[in-house]
């Protein structure tokens, strides 16, 4: 009876299969009624409804008279309960079946006894079942997804993400992705934005060793020439969004876009991944507005991202962002925070006793200021006395003995400042013994992304967190950073391209602080301030964009005379140039990082909880077993061949 | 004055520049006042106000007391006037400025005497300029894209497809592609379904040679290994998605996904190209339906794609499509139309002349048919009489001469049929002289995609089509194709990897008709039908999907017994077939083909008229040009180089 309702086939084809589980234990391949329910759905109102539930089976609580199994969907979770005596046959079929299978059900919502009713979504009620029907048995599963307690390692799970994936948590991250992707196309394209799918297939540029390359199976257009072409994959659509707004055929561009950048090194790393990427003509000028700390253009770039981000936490965070997010110039978060993704949700700024100094008269090299970070009781005390580190940095536990002279006596500061400037020091800084001082000196022009007392600082809070000295504030802490130098020679990821001559801070198509553009052709490069912008969320950069130069001969001259490319060298930037010429508009736009947001959202530390099928960090996929050899043949037609050993 | 108020930087700085421009043709940097509308948003309910528009200027329509210049953007059009008595220096700047360079204009906004009212959006008013801005000059455009009367070549304008954008019709068409994309996310997350990224960057599998490679610097485990790892760009989504759906972490998964072909040969062929891709949880039978010709699973999927449909084709073409759309056998298409994606907005069906006549009792061989079409006065007929062909058919114009005896003299027909056949033939037929008659012989069971009748049909009708003889209903002709033959042994396509074996239909996860298990494990595989869908409109493929296999164990005899794959062909299915053990449920999905339906819905003969950054059929990009040779340095980082002259 029981075999007959539940197999498909004729019991004689059963011999055909290699049959291991026993009868009831088969994939059910016949029709079966729909499913009128999700398992999330229902509640006291559904009391008394016949209903038909699909779903996967849970571990029985077991009862003299009943038993409890949860059956649980990715909508939510039902009690059932199979009552022993009025339905012996349910009872036993579903008493039998692995936990994780899938089971159709169909029974009677009976509502809970009160007391015995929960406040989640379906805790008011219970089903009853009539008939139990396996739909696929679960056999040898390497883990149990419903178990949160007992988790195996990370290795394990990626292997059979499949399994994992049925874990709640992880599931959740899944679908509020998708919400969140969601409600980002919502607004924009409430606010005029047209969604454009630009080529992932892209041409492979000087930067190549850091993009991915596609072999092609086309030749040089030579019939004699056997050299292999490649695409190259997107790293981001900067050029393709810039010339499709160069178009004007479309106003204002977004993206939600799949990018690929073959880094290594990095922690968290993922060779692809999704920015949130947008572009927009005629940015104007937002210096203008009362108050605005917003010096540069593009200030309708900035207006968008804060309408996105202050939707996105009041829908998902329930938190109400205030009206404008802090802007802050690189000089000052550098000054004060020693980085230029400043996390601002704790103290331990960072003080230049420079400027504390009337007309910097004690210090003998112009170029160079001295700088501190005091901790004061009691909060980072413990972490300060405690931080171990190789940092070249003064670590000065104040005393009343050398309350006096700490600074006279320093490395940074000794035969440089009088008694009278050690006074001034301590009355402008509170100082008082206890206190614990870290102080450097460092070139005035601060480069790169962070100093030695930003680290400094991250290293103090990081200890004082795990030790349980600091909690850092729930409120999210944004933060815009303008006013970055447009030039750098301080970017070692750079520097195999640009060989010693300068290279663009951001990219090349960043346009200059308008004020600065005169020093630009002057050809004091160094000072030049770019209209580039980024926006930092709890000290981690999550996007970034800028005014884009719009002037061909403005573009030029950086190709030509401050970045000094060669012809070759520009060569895959022409068909930019060129577009410039055709009378583009002014424009700018941003990409924000997608995965970070959403591990942001969804409280984890690992951005592979929010991609349903991440890489490790090593770029390999423990699931689908890539990357993997290919014949010799394959490579063949495509023009390459494994190098030879060497 | 006119210099000052337009260049950004002191005079003297212009010495710097290599100035091919006039002082007041050159891009502006500053500053400059915010818009307040675009070009397309201005009407009568805006006379009198001061507004600020930017966008590209359109050749001047030049009178004697003003002038008329057009000004567009990606809204539409405003007609500016300029009074060469009140504001001379206006009217001068901007007659000197090239038409389609990008300016700002202030002016204020006048209602149009009512003779001169148009009825297109800003057709009711005209801005009086009183400040005309340069923002950015065109100079030496390759063609004019704001005269669509005289579009150069398409090379020409693809590599220049930043300007070609510029035309309206192109870009009306990207911003339609937009919306239908965003209507197509609104209705899925509204009836439940979660988007979710899938990997781009995926296993190679022993298909490798149809799909792109990427090499990795990631060198194989062994440490003396030299062995070169690649990616595969994904085909589809297809095994993420199912897996995804097995995991049972999402119910309802859809994705509008970039993907990948290594495909030559095609027309209109693009190597990346975009689908909407779904797959669902539970679906369950459907063939209870009343009167449903639906005779398969997948019931669930049929009706969000139809609604999908039915919304689209209400909001965009204004269409209301019919509450059920079309089904129909494979074997009922291939009868009647000689094709599985018919055109069904003709006649010219094919008549089964075996069907006609009692028991075929006059057909020596069993498994053969012999079918027709026969073309009656008036339609087609001249394109009938005209059709060059080199088919195996016979044509046979019918006369009072040959009316009794044209199928018995047939070569088809000859010494098989009698005279009493004949005349039954004809009757069944109701023919009579003038007719004109197109007739074969073939295999009882259709094999592949088309017979021979099928592209006589289509020939004859797009002869009569291009001479005017027929013109197609501008209805969408919807249908479903169901009941495929779930294996085959006649597509070219596959047999490069069967060798002979059998290959499936589809792809080897689509189940089989429940009523044909029996009949799968008999091993009588030629007649097992899969439960396998395709979506077509008017005669074009726009879409496919199935019920896939969820019972591991029938999974793996497919693999193992009827495909007959290796141990090492098997490989990268192992994952898949370890997912259906862990308890993956009933499961089904679709993928449309979202290029070829913007096609249809823009009313465009090429798939590149629906894609912002295209490239040509040989899957070059003429724009970005790409595929290029990259350097042997960087090859070497990835373990290739290219391939030894032979």
């Amino acid at each position: 009876m029981l075999c007959r309702r539940v197999l498909t086939l004729p019991i004689q084809l059963s011999r055909l299969y290699s049959l291991q589980a026993s009868c009831q234990q088969r994939a059910r391949s016949a029709p079966y009624p729909k499913r009128t329910h999700n398992c999330g759905s229902l509640t006291a109102r559904d009391a008394g409804s016949r209903v038909v539930l699909a779903g996967w089976i849970l571990p029985e609580r077991k009862g003299k008279a009943i038993s409890f199994f949860p059956i649980k969907d990715s909508h939510g979770t039902t009690q059932l309960i199979v009552n022993h005596a009025d339905n012996p046959a349910s009872s036993s079929i579903i008493s039998e079946i692995p936990v994780e299978s899938t089971v159709l059900i169909e029974g009677t919502v009976l509502l809970r006894p009160s007391n015995a009713r929960r406040s989640d979504p379906t805790g008011e009620i219970d089903v009853q079942v009539d008939k139990v029907t396996l739909l696929n048995p679960a056999t040898n599963l390497p883990f149990l997804p419903s178990n949160p307690h007992n988790l195996p390692n990370e290795d394990l799970r990626s292997r059979h993400r499949y399994l994992d994936l049925r874990r709640t948590a992880l599931s959740e991250n899944i679908k509020k992705r998708s919400q969140v992707a969601h409600l980002v196309r919502n607004i924009l394209h409430t606010i005029g934005f047209t969604e454009v799918e630009t080529p992932v297939l892209l041409r492979s540029s000087p930067e190549g060793a850091r993009e991915f390359l596609v072999p092609t199976r086309i030749n040089t257009a030579s019939p004699t020439s056997q050299e292999p072409l490649f695409y190259a994959l997107q790293q981001s659509p900067q050029q393709p969004k810039q010339l499709l707004i160069c178009s004007g055929g479309v106003d204002k561009y977004f993206q939600i876009a799949k990018c690929f950048r073959d880094e290594d090194g990095r922690k968290d790393r993922q060779p692809e991944f999704t920015q949130i990427d947008l572009e927009m003509a005629f940015v104007s000028w937002s210096g203008d507005e009362k108050g605005t700390s917003w010096k540069i253009g593009g200030g309708e770039v900035r207006d968008v991202i804060e309408t996105l981000l202050r939707e996105i936490w009041q829908q998902f965070e329930n938190v109400a962002l205030p009206p404008r997010l802090r802007v802050m110039t690189y000089h000052d978060a550098m000054t004060h925070f020693g980085s230029d993704k400043p996390d601002t949700r704790f103290g331990l700024e960072i003080t230049d006793l420079t400027d504390l100094l009337p007309a910097n008269r004690a210090l003998s090299r112009e170029n160079e200021v001295i700088e501190c970070i005091v901790v004061r009781e009691p909060e980072f005390i413990k972490a300060s006395h405690s931080f171990k580190h190789d940092y070249d940095v003064e670590h000065i536990t104040l005393t009343e003995e050398n309350l006096q002279t700490w600074l006279l006596g320093s490395d940074s500061a000794r035969q440089i400042l009088s008694q009278e400037d050690q006074s001034i020091v301590n009355d402008a800084l509170k100082i008082k013994s206890g206190d614990d001082v870290w102080l450097t000196r460092r070139s005035r022009l601060p480069k790169g992304g962070s100093t030695v007392l930003g680290k400094v600082r991250l290293g103090l809070a990081e200890l004082a967190q795990s030790q349980g000295e600091f909690t850092p504030t729930k409120d999210p802490h944004f933060l815009w950073i303008t006013e970055f130098p447009l030039f750098t020679r301080d970017d070692s990821d750079k520097d195999f391209l640009a060989k010693g001559r300068w290279s663009s801070s951001h990219h090349p198509f960043t346009a200059p602080m308008w004020e600065d553009i005169p020093t630009l052709y002057r050809g004091d490069i160094e000072t030049v301030r770019g209209q580039h912008y980024d926006l930092v969320l709890n000290g981690v950069e999550i996007g970034g964009g800028s005014v884009r130069i719009h002037d061909p001969l403005m573009q030029d001259h950086i190709f030509t005379n401050v970045l000094q490319l060669s012809e070759n060298e520009k060569t895959p930037f022409n068909h930019l140039v060129r577009a410039l010429h055709c009378g583009a508009p002014p424009h700018g736009g941003i990409a924000l990082g997608f995965d970070r947001i959403m591990t942001m959202l969804c409280n984890t530390q690992s951005i592979r909880d929010v991609i349903a099928f991440p890489k490790t960090s090593l770029g390999t996929d423990l699931l689908f077993k890539s990357p993997a050899p290919v014949t010799s043949q394959v490579l063949y037609e495509y023009g390459i061949q494994p190098r030879s050993a060497t």
